[in-house]
């Protein structure tokens, strides 16, 4: 079982083996693209792909590249969120965000070809040949309704709309589990895919993700309240300052730790339905739900 | 063989009925799509590649929704062309563009859920199965490949770096093959896929569809200086006025107009690969190259 480092240094080896080269005329984009998705980040989504593969009993090398394209997807959607139409956020990762560094027309465009990459990526003749073509078609096709207007896209809709306005847990929750919850259920789904997994086992990655994804955001809210602005590397109390809807400010403090705690554990359940060893996802889950920043 | 109306009435279907629901938090996109979508246009892309299946013995249902997605992909890319960061145009086909009606935010994101949405009509386990899932995976591929930073983007970002500047004819033309020509070959080529063509039959739809976007791309210069400005639906001489480099400014009238010619003549010639009645394909590079708007 590779250690959640090595599974990081094969996927980033293979990002940067899958961008295109800088030598044409369009070499700007290339570079912007390149900016960010080589810009660091926990790498949570593909390591998700990679580990159900292994515990489906799938090819890892067949997975990878379904793994790299959901950071792909996940990495233009943090560049379009940035910019000035959307967030208009000036720092990514402590790092002057893409439209800063490249202008936002590039980095418009940098996204755009950020998500067709995730699937030339998955669909080349030697990716979706690796993986069969049956796998690689329904993995991709995943992929493309999480991250579109009834997954990650409606997620981010839904957030507009709600901003400065008051809300229901009902509706914060559609948002979540639209805007990150759909990616990395994906995620996890394609790994499954991809080793040609029974069906119940898909249904216990969307478990195990659908919860730790949910534990992850709800976490979010609670250090924005809890935690040490140093350690935090962004201020604590914005949420409130800006007004957002949170599960704090929606549940309270106590309610919100209760909730991560059961989704915790229902995650960690969920794992018994594989019969292999499931230590990395369930210390996973505890890291998301004990984090400190 | 269907007519020219008969296929844009079949796709006009099908692109409606791949369309989201609106009855979501997220309606907005989804209204903002389809505005963009259903808005009219030629439907050169699509029915090129139900015409490049037809001429190949292969199934138009199962093709359909392969020309959708091309489809999809262009209007995505005239959405995020339009937006203020990018060309900053309020009006497209007569109607106020996308940003104008649904605000810059809601349009970057019905842009990227276009683009997610071509994957899914794709690769969807119906239509993918359609088509058989390994023609299915090859034609969503060269989609990709053509939409991204070495096709369709591209072009784009070698377009936003020529702006202005004095260019040659080599630049232009491959901006315009990366630009536009990028989507209609892929266009082409998913028909002649989802087929089961042979190889010889993909090339000749890549060099029809090469001549044919070339051409197009001239006309449209030629168009800027000799037509009637009323009929063009738009300012003539605009492409003086904004000093930009075109196949009239490098080449002169005369010389454009020679090049059409042989790239029609050239269009016409390849499609002599298919036994079938090529007629309509042959009529199409001719209305191309002679039409007055």
């Amino acid at each position: 079982m590779p250690t959640n480092k090595e599974y990081i240094q094969m996927i980033e080896q293979a990002l940067r083996s899958y961008l295109p080269s800088q030598k044409g005329l369009e070499a700007d984009v290339c570079k912007a693209m390149e900016y960010s998705l080589m810009g660091g980040g926990k790498r949570i989504r593909p390591i998700l792909t990679l580990e159900f593969c292994r515990l489906c009993g799938g090819n890892l090398l067949a997975a990878l590249p379904f793994a790299c394209a959901v950071e792909m997807v996940h990495t233009y959607s943090l560049i379009h969120d940035d910019l000035p139409c959307m967030d208009n956020d000036d720092m990514r990762r402590g790092r002057p965000s893409n439209h800063k560094v490249y202008g936002e027309d590039i980095a418009l465009l940098a996204g755009d070809a950020l998500l067709s990459l995730a699937f030339e990526t998955m669909l080349s003749p030697r990716n979706a040949g690796l993986a069969g073509e049956d796998r690689a078609a329904r993995a991709a096709g995943l992929l493309a309704k999480a991250s579109g207007a009834t997954g990650m896209v409606g997620g981010q809709v839904i957030d507009l709309q709600q901003e400065g306005k008051p809300t229901t847990i009902e509706v914060l929750q559609q948002m979540d589990e639209k805007k990150t919850g759909a990616l990395i259920i994906a995620a996890a789904e394609m790994g499954c895919v991809i080793a040609g997994a029974e069906e119940n086992k898909l249904a216990a990655a969307r478990t195990y993700t659908r919860a730790i994804g949910l534990a992850f955001q709800i976490v979010d809210d609670i250090l924005d309240v809890t935690a040490d602005s140093k350690q935090l590397g962004k201020p604590v109390g914005s949420d409130e300052t800006n007004q957002k809807n949170t599960y704090v400010s929606l549940l309270g403090l106590e309610r919100s730790r209760g909730l991560v705690k059961e989704l915790t554990e229902q995650a960690i359940k969920v794992l018994e339905q594989f019969p292999e060893d499931t230590s990395f996802l369930s210390d996973l889950a505890r890291s998301l739900a004990t984090r400190q920043y």
